[in-house]
C-alpha cells in the first residue's frame, strides 16, 4: 500500500473529509422510522427494540429467542373495503365455472357470477358457510404447484379497486420500515395471519422480505401422492388444520414457531388473544396495535373512538379498552404515520 | 500504533510467521467431515454443498431456499433399544399413577409398571393402541409449561442403559459435522422427526443447534385458555394434527416450510416419502439413507442386507432397492463413519 504522508495537510484533509462522511452517515441512520410522526408509538418501538437488544440491559434477549410476530390484513396492508384473498376467491369462480358449467346456476357460484358482474347488493347475500364453500372450491383439491402458479398470476395482474395499483403495492411503509428495523436488530420477523398460509406465502417474501417458513396461516392438509410418471406431488385437501385466528394465532405461534413472540403486532379482535399471549411472557414485550382513523389517506373504522363499524377488520371498543389497560400501543394511523404508502 | 521498521528482518520473521499460522488453519479447514472416511457418501455430500452453494455454478441454490432436512432418531442420535421419546412415555408412567392412583391396575399403565420393575417381557404386550393411550395420557392434558419443564427434566436425569450417559450425549459425530457444515454454508438445518414437536425442541437447540422453530414433528394441537388471574396458556389437547411419519413428512415439510428440501437425510420406512419428495425436485438434490450395519460400535439391524429385522427404525430391502435405483445415498455406518460418538 502507497502510504500518505503522515501529518501532512493532504492526510489531515483525508480525514477531515472521512470524518464528515461518517457523521453524516450516523445522522441519516438515527433514525430508522421515518415515516413515523414523533410520539408515543414510535418511541415504544425504539425503547423496545434498544432495551431488549442492547447488550448488558435487564432486558436483553439472545438473538435466537427474538421473535416479533404481525398480522397481515389491516396491519401491513390494506384490508379494505375487503380481504385480497377474498377477492382472489370470488375472481376465480370464472374459471371454475368455465370447468364446471354445472355450477354457473347453483349458489354461491352464481351468486359470485353476479358480484363480478357488477351487482354489488349480491354480495351481501354470500353469508360464512358461503365463503367456506367457495374457498373449499378455489383453494383445495389441486396440486399444490397448481394453486402457486394461479395465486402468483392473479396476484401479479389484479388490482385494487382504489387506487388501481396490484395489491402487493398497498403495503403500509411504516410497517415495512419496523419489520425492516426489527431485522436489523436480529428479530425473525413472522406473519401470523388469518388469511391462508399457502396463499400469502406466495408473496411475502418479495413485498416483506418474510420467507415462506415464517409465515404462520390458516391452513389446511395436504396429501402426498404420485404422478402417473411416478413423480410424487401434494394435493391441497379440504380439511383444516389450523383456522389462525383469535384463539389459533397463539396456538399457530406454538405449533410453528414453539415460542413466544417478544412483540406482536395486530389492528383487529382477531389478533387480542396473540397480543395477550406476547405481554404474558416475562421482561419487554410489546403489544400493539393499528387503529384504521384516517378516512382521508386510507379507511376508517372501528367501531373502538366511534369509528364507523365494519364486518371486515372491526376494532371494538372493548379491545381499545383492553389495549389501555394493559398498556398495549395503540398506533393512530392519522396521527403516528407521516406516510403511508411508499408510492404517495 | 507504535509501527514495525519496514522490511527489517523482524518484520519479515513476523510475516513469515503470519503467513504459516493462516496456511497450517487454511489446511486444518479443508476437511469440513473429519469424521468421515472418504468414500461414495462423504464424496456425495461435499460436492452438493460445493455444487449448491457456489456463485456461478449451474446448480447453485439462492441462500433463501437452502433447506435440509433431517430425521432424528436412528439419523441423528440412537434409537435402539427403544425410542428415547417411548422411554419417556414410559418412566412418565410412575407419576402419572402416583396422581391417579385408580390407574395402577389398569391396562395398559399395569403393563408398564411391570416393564419398569424389570420385566422386559411384558414390554410385547404393549400394542400400538396402548401406546396411543400412554401418549395421550403423558403428553397431553397439561400446560405447555408443565410439559417442558417435565420434558426437561427427564432429559437431564435419564440415561441410556449401554452406554450410562444421557440420550442427548448419543448423537452421531459425523451427523453433527454434516449439519454444521450445511449451515456453514448458507443451509438452513431442520429436523423432520415422527418422534413428538413438543418433546423434540426442548433439546433440539442445544443438542444440534436447530431452533424449535426448525424442528417439523408429530404435533398435536393446543388450546388456548385462561388461568384464575387471567393471565393465558395453553393446554396440550390430545388432538393430532400432524402424524410426522411416511407421507406425513413431505406434508408436514410442506405446512412448516412451504418449499422443498434440496437435501433430506432420514435412516428408515418413514423417511421414504421425504427422500423422494426432495429428490423431485429441479437441480441438485441429495436424499441419504443411513444403514446401521456396526453391531460393535451401535447397532446393526435392517432387514435390508440380510441385517436382522427390528420394529424400531426398519430399513427393509425394498427401500434399499429403490435408493439405489434411485441415486440415494446409502451411509454405512461402518465403513463410512470414522467416528460415531463424540465422546468416544
Amino acid at each position: 500500500m502507497k502510504t500518505l504522508p503522515r501529518h501532512s495537510g493532504v492526510f489531515r484533509a483525508f480525514a477531515l473529509g472521512a470524518l464528515l462522511a461518517l457523521a453524516t452517515h450516523a445522522l441519516a441512520q438515527t433514525d430508522p422510522l421515518p415515516s413515523w410522526n414523533d410520539g408515543a408509538a414510535k418511541k415504544a418501538i425504539v425503547e423496545f427494540v434498544q432495551t431488549t437488544t442492547t447488550q448488558g440491559s435487564p432486558q436483553f434477549v439472545p438473538p435466537a429467542e427474538r421473535i416479533a410476530t404481525f398480522d397481515q390484513d389491516g396491519t401491513l396492508w390494506v384490508e379494505h373495503p375487503m380481504y385480497s384473498q377474498v377477492m382472489y376467491i370470488l375472481e376465480s369462480v370464472p374459471a371454475l365455472v368455465k370447468a364446471k358449467p354445472e355450477l354457473a346456476k347453483v349458489a354461491p357460484f352464481s351468486t359470485v357470477l353476479e358480484v363480478l358482474k357488477g351487482d354489488r347488493a349480491a354480495i351481501s347475500k354470500l353469508t360464512m358457510p358461503d365463503l367456506e364453500k367457495l374457498a373449499a372450491a378455489t383453494l383445495t383439491g389441486m396440486p399444490v404447484a397448481t394453486f402457486q402458479a394461479e395465486a402468483k398470476k392473479w396476484l401479479a395482474e389484479a388490482k385494487d379497486p382504489r387506487w388501481k395499483k396490484p395489491y402487493t403495492e398497498l403495503t403500509y411503509l411504516p410497517m415495512q420500515e419496523v419489520l425492516k428495523y426489527l431485522r436489523a436488530n436480529g428479530y425473525k420477523t413472522y406473519i401470523v395471519t388469518g388469511g391462508g398460509q399457502d396463499f400469502v406465502r406466495q408473496y411475502s417474501e418479495a413485498v416483506y422480505g418474510i420467507p415462506p417458513e415464517q409465515v404462520i396461516g390458516t391452513a389446511g392438509g395436504t396429501k402426498y401422492g404420485y404422478a402417473k410418471d411416478g413423480k410424487p406431488f401434494l394435493t391441497k385437501e379440504p380439511k383444516l388444520l389450523l383456522n389462525d385466528n383469535n384463539a389459533g394465532k397463539p396456538e399457530g405461534i406454538h405449533l410453528m414457531i414453539g415460542r413466544r413472540p417478544y412483540m406482536a403486532v395486530g389492528n383487529s379482535t382477531g389478533d387480542q388473544q396473540m397480543l395477550e399471549y406476547t405481554k404474558a411472557g416475562d421482561g419487554a414485550r410489546l403489544s400493539m396495535l393499528v387503529l384504521h382513523d384516517d378516512a382521508k389517506r386510507e379507511y376508517a373504522y372501528g367501531p373502538a373512538q366511534g369509528l364507523p363499524a365494519t364486518k371486515v377488520g372491526a376494532f371494538t371498543q372493548a379491545l381499545y379498552d383492553q389495549a389501555k389497560k394493559r398498556g398495549w400501543i395503540v398506533v393512530s394511523m392519522k396521527d403516528d404515520w407521516k406516510r403511508i404508502f411508499a408510492f404517495e
